[in-house]
């Protein structure tokens, strides 16, 4: 298909994409990678963010075209990626939005169907964010809600959001993989906390924590730091398994 | 969008259908929706099924799409329609697939992205599927997965099943839905055997059932059967939620 023969036609065309939100932790906060763009907007260049997305090929599988996408965008990769959720509201496409498609694709698109994934990464993995034309970035997932994001991508993050919360519920195992190898109680009681979107009780927290045989405490402490130094854990893979099969 | 207009010019389009999975249980048997078509073969109809589908307008919400679809193809509506997955292998349309869509659209379909959705429906409810045209009908989904179905329409049956197992994991009230308001010990066990898809050993599942406070035995018993007739129960979605947060 080439989009540009139909729009020359005056053809609106349904169009397929993907968006990927990548989430990760670092200093207890939860961060998504975003991507800088810039919209003309009577003559002035108008900057927001968005989610690093884009068109499927139509010889190209779904999951293909997500990492495709993703590394293209933000040079990111070996990233497993969930698919979570497709997104076809009539209105996710602002004047804005449309008009940036126009510039980017040129090309007349009335619908826009997204195909949102969700990737969960840690920020200490070093991510190579080193792209050309792209300014990519993380930002904490707070801030990201508050701001002013292309199409419906708020509604994308929050949906991420609910879709790991619920992959938690069942199989908590999903959590650990945000966290590093070595984590402290804080790291992990904040990262519930953004997760479940509430405040949780720190001395509750920490006497469940200890019950769970899968978190083993280390004899290691932070190093270098102004406060009291805390412990760090880590998530014992045999024996969470070993727990779960108790309960079934 | 005109399609018609499109694949006069030779171009192929990007498609975006949802297909709809819709289960239901009836003696102690899981049901799928299917739709029979007929595909023109060297001057043959050849038979076969799929699930009910069909493509989304540009100006139509996907979940609004998948209402609409199942209520025009088989009459059903007022059916909580859930939104699991999207599917879009390259070779999820066989040549069969493909020149069906030639006959029934007159399109040059060359990729076509589907939603998949799934709903939950008592077969009890008396379901209207006498709809002009369409030959609609209960399968059971053992038989339906051996059956040689439309594009990757067992995938996305199979699907669906696993996405029924993760929530009802998540959150097990979802499998009550499927099951009529009172139901017999077995019911339930099939019903647990088809969504985990194992067989559960009969003693144990009755004892584990008999601990759940929310599963309330009735003073009602099964009538007219050949068979001892078997008690009644019934979900007290009150007590659910009342244990459910006790675990939290």
């Amino acid at each position: 298909m080439n989009p540009n023969a139909l729009s020359k036609l005056g053809l609106a065309v349904n169009h397929i994409s993907v968006d990927c939100v990548v989430l990760g932790l670092s200093d207890s906060t939860l961060y998504v990678l975003l991507i800088k763009r810039g919209v003309d907007e009577k003559g002035n260049t108008i900057y927001d963010y968005k989610l690093p997305g884009g068109l499927i090929y139509t010889d190209e599988d779904l999951d293909d075209a997500a990492s495709r996408v993703l590394q293209e965008l933000t040079g990111v990769r070996n990233l497993h990626m969930m698919q979570f959720k497709a997104f076809g509201s009539r209105d996710r496409i602002s004047e804005r939005d449309a008009q940036w498609l126009q510039e980017s694709l040129d090309d007349n698109v009335k619908a826009l169907v997204t195909i949102g994934y969700v990737a969960l990464g840690r920020i200490g993995r070093k991510l190579n964010l080193h792209n050309a034309g792209n300014e990519v970035c993380w930002v904490p997932v707070n801030e990201a809600l508050k701001m002013d994001l292309a199409f419906d991508h708020k509604t994308i993050i929050t949906e991420a959001l609910k879709a790991v919360r619920h992959n938690a519920d069942a199989d908590p195992a999903v959590l650990y993989t945000l966290l590093p190898a070595k984590f402290t109680a804080l790291q992990l009681r904040m990262l519930y906390e953004f997760i479940y979107n509430k405040d949780i009780d720190v001395r509750n927290f920490k006497k469940k924590m200890m019950q769970l045989a899968y978190i083993e405490p280390l004899n290691e402490y932070e190093q270098g730091v102004a406060h009291r130094a805390a412990r760090y854990y880590r998530f014992n893979r045999v024996k969470y398994k070993k727990s779960r099969r108790g309960t079934e």
